[in-house]
């Protein structure tokens, strides 16, 4: 479904830019990932899905193959790290979908889900690096488009999360053709800058074996080689925020847009707030991507900053 | 500025009606307040508006008048209860009103405002009672019959929260041009049932003193005249809801809506989670008025429920 373009008056005022917000955690299952997977399995042939779908992810495009896999009536099984959150792990069963846990430093999720696959024949669903899922996820660029050009709009720049970056790339492509003159820009919890190093080095970088962020849903190593293919011609430069940023952008969300983010969320938010790229003077959107936060790390986030 | 109207799975599937969400707290000032309040500043003439502006309000009005003379260049005084959120205290100095506060249970805030009014000579921009700001309000319900047609739905019936009842009643005028065969159903924490039981009964009833809710939008006492006379041809009932009903809603709206609700915007979604009305099959929309709540308060609320 679409989700709104919200002009942001509170945003202005702390950016010097005219601001609008792209909220995806409004998106059905609280995150743009329900898009790419319900393009990706709509495009499969019954017969293909008759033994099911099998998934891995941190939690959102969990939740998104499970809500799509229920829509379409197709059996949905999802590896998921054991430390996911609490509400992602929940609605991902709400859904129907089966959940079989692995550990996020030890086991490999692509072998665990190879394995299921190997005994069950079903069709595994790519968090990222898959046409139909990119294009997917590229329907928020082609409704900012659209949506900035209802407000009279021409945007300067847009900025994106990303962690394996189908979504920043789905949204760029979007964007080459429907609004040219537009920059777009990646956003990354600091020590998970592989696309923005990838950028700058021209070949897919790796993040740190011992890096840490509670942005969940950002954790990827490196960037997918097709996600990449794309960024690498359509971005025109990576960021990166330190989780602290990105607290103080989930608080400022809470008071001033009036929208629950999740870490993962906030990051492009996070980079606007803290002055990564001088927006002065700018038309600027900023996609926030999920809101799927455990409450008790939410009151925490709201308590601290 | 215009708020969107969200299609809420989630709602559908604990209520068994097609529900959509008018999610106010996302509007300029985090709640519907701005509409009236700027409506009214924009048609007073300039020359009654040069010795400024004058308000009570238990915040959410403070705010929208605050920033709407802002915008409009008018100077502000707004009399708040001294114990009225934090948040809605910052916010209206924030938006450059001079504030005053007051003890709500001791003080007439009519009377102080007043006494302001002869001092300086300021124009009394009332919270409710007022055409002006009735109209303001009801560009809530233009909107949602507006949107909800481009939806292809006509709505069964329209919940909206109640305090003095400006919101309520501009929403149903509206209607009642736009969507005449829509119900709509006035929304009160359980012990600020006045405009309930004034429908039943035909007159103005008033709150008993002794009544307390944490909904601090809406503890008005007594309907407003104006409002009450629009009220009582127009609704088509009033509904109530427990404090413990309206933290339940807050929490739904955190975890599946993604919305940060205050208790006073959130009462119409609790009549819908709670059963207040039969709405199986139905298609509903529910106003969410505000999300001017201090994150002490919203932290409390989601550990509790």
């Amino acid at each position: 479904m679409q989700t709104p373009l919200l002009p942001c008056p509170a945003l202005d005022a702390s950016t010097g830019a005219r601001t609008f917000i792209k909220p995806e955690m409004l998106q059905r299952t609280g995150s743009f990932k329900f898009r790419g997977a319900y393009n990706k399995l709509s495009h499969c042939a019954q017969q293909a899905l008759s033994a099911g779908v099998v998934a891995y992810s941190s939690g959102n495009h969990a939740q998104g193959v499970a809500a799509a896999a229920q829509m379409l009536q197709i059996p949905a099984a999802v590896v998921m790290p054991a430390d996911a959150p609490a509400i992602k792990l929940e609605n991902t069963r709400g859904y129907g979908a089966e959940v079989l846990l692995y550990d996020r430093y030890r086991e490999d999720r692509e072998a665990v889900a190879q394995n299921l696959i190997d005994g069950r024949g079903s069709l595994l669903v790519e968090p990222y690096d898959d046409p139909d899922i990119i294009a997917g996820q590229g329907t928020v660029g082609l409704e900012i488009a659209r949506q900035a050009a209802a407000h009279g709009i021409g945007l300067d720049a847009v900025l994106v999360c990303c962690g394996g970056g189908g979504l920043v790339s789905g949204t760029a492509l979007a964007l080459s053709e429907a609004s040219p003159r537009t920059a777009i820009y990646s956003v990354e919890p600091a020590d998970f800058d592989d696309t923005a190093r990838s950028l700058v080095s021209g070949r897919r970088e790796q993040v740190d074996p011992g890096a840490r962020s509670f942005c969940d849903a950002l954790l990827a190593r490196t960037p997918g080689s097709l996600t990449f293919e794309l960024n690498r011609q359509l971005l025109s430069g990576g960021l990166a925020v330190s989780d602290a940023e990105v607290a103080q952008a989930m608080a400022f969300a809470f008071r001033r847009l009036k929208l629950v983010a999740e870490p993962g969320g906030a990051v492009a938010l996070a980079a606007a707030l803290s002055g990564k790229l001088d927006l002065k003077g700018k038309a600027v959107a900023i996609v926030m991507s999920g809101g799927n936060v455990d409450p008790g790390l939410f009151a925490r986030v709201l308590k601290e900053t």
